[in-house]
């Protein structure tokens, strides 16, 4: 068996979330065999003997505080640009916003591109290529940029117009797709097939990103005090960092770091692309058929079939979690009514977790008193707000004044 | 002696900048009888018997790990969004950026407002005004909000849109005003010394946004291990950061907290409005006109005769600091090259400094080995990013791949 004394990480091996098929961690892999993804397994008993929690806590509290969690060996040197801890803001009712808009280019990919792009370059690799619906794009593009490497990156054409931007600006060549994230990923499929050396970052087709994603739950069981909240709402397209959350639970549980139950995962997505909650609710082990027509313009959740969805529909029910879908104007309203009450600027997807907690507490599915985290997975500025006009009144009070102090 | 026992903080009293006079805090301040900034004083004696370094660095790393340097009283519970700790992110070259970005409405306003309106609601004010360039009215608008308050903000016509946007979804009032900074400040003057309630919240003006900014020098002797680094490049608006964190490095001074030499603070400009520069430079103990006219696009030093023009000037003698200036065009060219190469989304008015800071690399003025900090005052996000068209080249690529999986 293939140890960390060898790799200098904790690694014992990469395991097809299907079959449990053990592949090593020694070299670059995609899906598995039978075209699932690859988890990243450790050597848990020898992280238990090793690890001293209270050293790990008094590091700088950033995503590299967990390095031990993680698949980069002693001598690969991480790729970083600040992922600093992401804060828990309360906002009343029990509910603590997750604002993972702090981290590097503003949001929660950063966290997954940190770890798959220093991975990427540990295997010699010096040409990215990734679909997106936006954020992991603009994610990929600066790490890839921070590593000195080419990146590629497929964006449906409605990809809001800041982001395509960020993608530009971190020198990234930028691919504008008619179609979804899915077309955007067969593409990428068909390219790092034949195109010499192109590295596919796709979402849980290569086993890194998941782990980066995984320090989301890390840094939660530490926020808590290793007594975690009673529920989680997490904008699920992709679904990665939903997966990772639950695997760090798994394996912080192994070490004996966690006890007590384990907080129920809700899923949430919007009524016009809603492919987990449908399958779950129909008792489907993974989503089928991709979602048709994806009618939402929240673009995190626009993905009709995400690669993941087994392993979703797996968190879903080991957690006792559900599937939660609201509808975009709900998502507007849960964004527009936070940030003027409460001033905090959020991105649709974080809004879509807050409506998605607000039906149900009505509709009495959470209770209004348990601790309830709802992840803002991006910026509020990576969202176009409204235009503005300035009022009559304001004008006229400008003009007033104006005169009365001289000019 | 009004002392930190009855007041459940460690301020003493506020003195005037310019004449020392002493008045109490226990009140609300403008500016003293003779016209300058009231600096806040602290018992640093008896914080120096009292605190507990060890025990401060043990807490979350966010701003209110320095409570005890701050004028909250123990009774007073700070308006809070999240103000986390904000990473120093190497940049080659013993460049290190400090990212305020990172902080709520991204941007190093964050600090100054989370004091300032903690202590307007303490004194049981309920409406505030604001002149700003933008970031200082979005995150007054932010924090308003989360206040319960109102907020009047006043701002240059040309202000970029993006702010402008964002302090109308905190529910604030924004009002439009043909002129710079200056003319904006005028009015809430004029409007604050009229309108009844009305609390000015212009940086200097009251003595609490000051104290929110020491905290970025604190952070700094914390990240550095109390031994601070060789120079600060700070772009200089109104420059309350700047003479915030040079009182910062006094206080820990005083606790025994640090020792040996203090950083060489640089205050950063641009030649279309350098009214530091020059009242430095022509041996001026302040800024005694106006800059004009002035030309630069980089908002946040679009400010022509700050009101602590005499303070930032004391700061620069007794640091053994300079005045720096560079072109707009250094600006654009600094931050286009750091995003492409380095992944790192800077603000204009971070550019500005890092511009700033190669030339002084180039003329000897800094070492290229010394330890530099970069002050990144705010996301990139809020700033316009250059508009994109896709490559012919790109388009081809998608075209030839969307035929091959069969789109």
């Amino acid at each position: 068996m293939q140890t960390s004394r060898s790799s200098g990480s904790y690694v014992s091996h990469l395991e097809c979330s299907r079959t449990g098929e053990r592949v090593e961690h020694d070299r670059v892999h995609g899906l598995s065999a039978s075209g699932a993804p690859l988890l990243v397994r450790y050597d848990l008993n020898r992280m238990k003997a090793d690890l001293d929690r209270d050293l790990i806590c008094s590091r700088t509290a950033d995503m590299w505080m967990w390095r031990a969690f993680l698949p980069l060996d002693a001598e690969t040197q991480p790729v970083s640009l600040g992922e600093t801890m992401t804060p828990l803001i309360p906002a009343g009712g029990g509910i603590m916003i997750k604002d993972e808009g702090r981290l590097p280019t503003g949001s929660f990919k950063a966290r997954g591109m940190a770890v798959a792009v220093s991975m990427a370059r540990h295997f010699g690799k010096t040409e990215l290529a990734v679909p997106t619906a936006g954020n992991a794009g603009a994610a990929a593009a600066a790490y890839g940029a921070a590593a000195g490497m080419n990146v590629n990156v497929f964006t449906p054409e409605d990809t809001p117009k800041v982001t395509v931007q960020e993608i530009v600006l971190h020198g990234a060549d930028v691919y504008q797709v008619p179609g979804l994230i899915d077309t955007c990923g067969k593409i990428v499929r068909a390219i790092t097939a034949t195109e010499t050396g192109w590295h596919d970052l796709s979402t849980l087709a290569e086993p890194y990103r998941l782990e980066g994603k995984k320090t989301m739950g890390l840094e939660l069981a530490f926020q808590f005090g290793w007594s975690l909240p009673d529920v989680i709402y997490y904008p699920t397209g992709g679904g990665t960092g939903f997966i990772g959350m639950w695997k760090a639970f798994q394996e912080l549980r192994h070490l004996g770091w966690i006890d007590g139950k384990l907080p129920r995962m809700v899923s949430v997505q919007t009524h016009g692309c809603n492919p987990i909650k449908l399958a779950f609710e129909n008792g489907q082990d993974d989503v089928e058929e991709p979602f048709s027509p994806v009618t939402t313009v929240v673009p995190g959740v626009r993905v009709p079939k995400p690669l993941g969805g087994r392993l979703i529909i797996e968190v879903l029910r080991a957690s006792e979690g559900h599937a939660c879908a609201v509808s975009d104007d709900e998502v507007m309203r849960a964004q527009a009514q936070i940030a003027a009450q409460q001033g905090i600027n959020l991105c649709p997807e974080g809004a879509a977790c807050l409506a998605a907690h607000a039906l149900d507490v009505a509709a009495g599915k959470t209770g209004p008193e348990e601790t309830a985290i709802i992840f803002n997975t991006a910026t509020g500025f990576k969202w176009p707000m409204p235009d503005v006009k300035p009022s009559a009144a304001s004008r006229a009070l400008v003009e007033r004044y104006m005169g009365q102090i001289g000019r």
